[in-house]
């Protein structure tokens, strides 16, 4: 069980807006019904089995090609705790209690 | 007016649980009436004046030498556009309306 | 052909040394022979086949926990160009070329 | 002292290439003669001391914008060791003598 945070870059389009890749690259998501995810304004953040995630960003990181890119910079991190269940809405929460 | 999203890691401590650094690093964040930010599984994301979120993110990085750590990874990814005015809301409906 | 860089930080083991993780994880990339790969001070560099690249870097992050850690932070940047053949040497010299 | 990953990225400039906002980039380290500095397949590496860095980043991350970017990401990794003195030669040699 790992938390990942990814976001997928196209480089080189004639616009600065990148909404509409985002949007695609969530299209993929509905793929993986076992993975749970959540968008944020600098990514999207994938929770579940290493394995399938990375999977999930592969299929992700094309998606620009298939729309017209021709170089793509997609950033991943990997939080993978095995002494614990480590999920998205535990680490808020152990966060939050101590704030 | 940009979109930064950090987080800041102690490297040896004798724990994988690093939610005791990110809470007090938010302490930081109270100085800085400003800027707005938004705690995610993955990180702090803020939003501001470039040179007001950089200064922050220096004070916060100092967090964890300040409570025993003695290696500190930070990582800072920078969203800066100014064809229009980035937000953190204005980024994630961008999205949705997409989606 | 695509050129990712990793690091990978195990979290809490005790110590703020990495370097015995990293040379174990090098160890790894001696089963990718058709891998290029450049160790920089700030991670790992390697060129390829991206599913070959996505495959080597899941067997690289296991190995702090092969060696005791319980928690690892794992980060991956693929530079992926298509409209040419992008590779280490090209892009330094891309640059260089015009300092 | 601590050493520094930066790499800088247009978007939306409407073309793949970025070697000439790379290049440029460079133009500004030579104000800061302290400040050691390598470039990598994958980014810039700085090494000194950690406010001139980001005072540095913040000019380099402004050059793409004077040279007709309207959007740029700016990933900043930091690795601040401070129970010895971490420099960029020490860290490769502690894993070259591992390998």
């Amino acid at each position: 069980m790992a938390i990942v945070e990814t976001s997928i870059t196209p480089i080189g389009t004639g616009t600065p807006s990148v909404s509409k890749y985002v949007a695609k690259c969530h299209e993929v998501l509905k793929e993986y019904p076992d993975l749970e995810y959540q968008l944020t304004p600098m990514g999207t953040i994938l929770e579940g089995d290493l394995s399938k995630i990375f999977e999930a960003i592969e299929k992700m990181h094309e998606v620009p090609f298939d729309n017209g890119a021709s170089r793509v910079s997609t950033l991943i991190k990997v939080d993978d705790r095995r002494d614990k269940k480590g999920t998205m809405e535990g680490k808020m929460r152990s966060v939050l209690d101590k704030l």
